[in-house]
């Protein structure tokens, strides 16, 4: 994975960091929280917590003593050791889209089955780029609804051997992913190093609803990691303001990470951040603004300014399809996504139309720039031998390097090698089809996944897993 | 125009500061440089530097002191005074695609001509995000070769008034520009603040041509400004190695500017980059690449280190067509440009396919990019009324944002409104036409030629200027 050693992008002063700090603290502590939830009202109450009805008004001193006892890093257990990734710090690791109902394969746009679920999932695992699938990398629409959980969890654990992301359906969809880990890694195990990481979504504006908070209860006993997260699209869930909106999610972020720490001290826990804004326009999420690019520079700031791994960013876009604008979009997202030196990174790839649409296509031109930028973000070494004098002696005024020694003994790994840009003359790229970057990528994925190997499982783990499913289906009445 | 306020981003430590100056000093010093022009080498002759033929080798002290002299920032005249620019500081300058011998307009590819040119211009004064139009926006093939500066510098006063580039094709061609702008502005105030910028490339490695220094020579005794650019594609012009290009960079940068230096302390010159790698499969250029971006934070770095306003980035991209790689692409050596505070950044409208296109639709695209850019790139402010406590009051847990009175009161300015992005719904958008980024382009600049409005100009003056273009292409016998 990904150590990004370059240096942080920081554009908040002691000042400003001041005022967001006075900004949530009123929040939490005048407005409070809504918490549909009685058994996480009932923590809150205990800890001396002023609770009236559903609405939880907190001393932001206690929310940041228990954000205190979160860790600053933590590993994340892969099926394939070689895989965990470690979550915090200077590391990255970057997971596919996640929760989209459609796909988008080349000019076709449909619903999302477990066939796309599947083949979305062998992409993940065949791109190193990607440090995880994620989790609801489509929605398996063909599959019955109370028990998709199942069949995603299922894909996940044996089509890839990297770390994967739970249900939060509900308690008991969240519970099944935890039985179905703890077949993979024992129970021990996974008590010690978690395994899972859920997305819980805060119901944005100072709301945590009902399943999510079920969800959240279920994987904080376990021990297992949770990315608490605002969903913020300015305008709709939150004021038409960065620095307001920085200062809800904020107090909405600690207040369910408080949570987490009061059920289960110092069970990891990641400070999520899903900050966009409306299209005042159209009334539609806009996805790859210049809005979320400075919310992301400000959020890693202040997560680690509590001492917390943040999730952001992704390869976020608007557009419909794999045109220019989900080019620039996309980059305009995970350039910030880097800058901020962002722990975890959710929509990695494949997200197209707002995250409406899981798309092949894009999942490629998504690795393409995942490849390109992490050769961005790794230290440049500056000494003699990098100066390469002996290649300047040898070519001298007015020369060519192409047929220089020092060219021709590294020609082959000294720069970036493209996996769908074309650098091609225009007469031969137009004698080769005149293709676009979207349909050279239509290529790539399909050979991908014919090259796909299956990661090696143990095959009596398979049919327990499988058993797993089969039982809980029938349970669930699906 | 725009002033970054927001940090640089810089990667090198002291020590590999030190070891590029190790690495430029060895080279301008021991190796030497190219100067194909006898009064270049009369200069450095007299000046006491070792001339053995066409070849110079230089004491980088001395380099270093007429480098100096060179101010760190100046101010670059308009034909509109509202219009001109500062370059160096915080400040960041934008100009169009320079020097493309061809067009594309929507799916034709065909050669440039002096209409295109006129259109290009007309684009680069519509846009407010461009401060220049540049100057060879793309080549009048149409035009007769030896005079066509003529119409270029004639088209470029006349249908626009912000600053532009003049002709390098030689020196004859350069006093041309020189007398077209004092008839615009006067010789005396010409001398005291340069209305002229052009572009000095150096015929890396290690050598100015005859053509280039004559220009260059020419501008440096009338007091206009140069952009001093080392045209480095490493693998081809300097060895595949970022650090060793950095290092010629530097020489070859520097010993121009020492010359600039000696012809006229003071003069006004930009440290100018152009660094990109060759595709070493294909032995094509490569750009909007990683080690371009790299090479861009360093430029800026070494720029400020030796107090020069520097030039480099652009919305680069080696695509054939406006697609998902010229966005991302772009996007790619925008960012960086950005983050660098490069001071002038020509190519930031319009190029496609390595500059061998200028793209009508790509231009519409890169404003597009130079918006969002321009939107992240200014500081943020948070106080009390940034924090919007009202709002969070107003709406409450669970509510929605949308209704709020503070959202009422700023919807139609709180967020970037895009040019031709969309965010459309699926639906929408395809009842629409189902139109790419680019197929928006389209109307985007064809609507914007329509509505263009010729700026001012003094009728006896566009006389004087055509009068002289018809004196001088019959003196050049076109």
């Amino acid at each position: 994975m990904l150590i990004n050693d370059l240096p942080r992008f920081e554009i908040l002063d002691e000042a400003a960091m001041n005022e967001l700090e006075r900004g949530w603290r009123r929040i939490v502590s005048d407005l409070g929280i809504e918490f549909l939830h009685p058994e996480a009202l009932k923590y809150f109450e205990d800890a001396g917590q002023q609770v009236e009805g559903e609405l939880v008004r907190f001393d932001p001193d206690w929310i940041l003593e228990q954000v205190a006892k979160a860790p600053s890093e933590f590993d994340l257990q892969a099926r394939n050791p070689e895989k965990t990734i470690h979550v915090g710090g200077k590391h990255m690791a970057f997971s596919a889209v996640y929760g989209c109902p459609f796909v988008r394969e080349g000019l076709e746009r449909r619903d999302a089955t477990y066939d796309d679920f599947q083949n979305l999932v062998k992409l993940a695992q065949a791109f190193p780029q990607l440090d995880s699938p994620g989790g609801t990398i489509c929605e398996p629409n063909d599959k019955p609804l109370d028990s998709r959980h199942l069949d995603m969890v299922y894909a996940l654990l044996t089509l890839s051997d990297k770390p994967f992301m739970g249900s939060v359906t509900s308690g008991p969809n969240a519970a099944d992913t935890i039985a179905m880990a703890e077949m993979v890694f024992g129970r021990e195990s996974l008590e010690q190093t978690p395994a899972i990481i859920s997305l819980i979504n805060v119901n944005s504006p100072l709301r945590y609803d009902d399943r999510m908070l079920s969800a959240l209860i279920e994987y904080a006993k376990a021990g297992q990691a949770t990315i608490v997260t605002p969903f913020l699209l300015m305008g709709a869930m939150s004021p038409v303001s960065i620095p307001a909106t920085l200062a809800q999610q904020v107090g909405e972020a600690l207040a369910g990470i408080a949570l987490v720490q009061t059920i289960r001290p110092g069970c990891p826990v990641v400070f999520g951040s899903f900050l966009s804004n409306t299209d005042m326009q159209s009334g539609s999420p806009s996805f790859g603004t210049p809005e979320s690019a400075v919310g992301l520079f400000c959020t890693g700031q202040i997560a680690r300014h509590y001492a917390l791994p943040f999730r952001g960013g992704g390869a976020l876009t608007s557009s419909q399809v794999v045109d220019a604008q989900a080019g620039y979009e996309s980059m305009m997202s995970l350039w910030p996504t880097f800058l901020a030196g962002t722990n975890f990174v959710m929509h990695s790839a494949g997200w197209l139309e707002s995250a409406l649409v899981s798309c092949y296509e894009k999942f490629v031109v998504d690795v393409e720039m995942l490849r390109m930028l992490h050769e961005v973000f790794k230290p440049l070494v500056i000494d003699e031998e990098a100066l390469a004098y002996s290649a300047h002696q040898e070519v001298g005024p007015g020369g060519h390097f192409l047929g220089a020694v020092h060219t021709l003994e590294r020609f082959r790994e000294c720069f970036y090698r493209p996996l769908v840009s074309s650098t091609e003359n225009y007469e031969r790229w137009n004698r080769l089809g005149g293709r676009d970057a979207a349909t050279r990528a239509t290529e790539i994925w399909k050979k991908t996944l014919e090259e796909y190997e299956t990661p090696p499982i143990e095959p009596d783990l398979e049919v327990e897993l499988k058993a797993y499913v089969d039982r809980r289906r029938t349970e669930l009445g699906d």
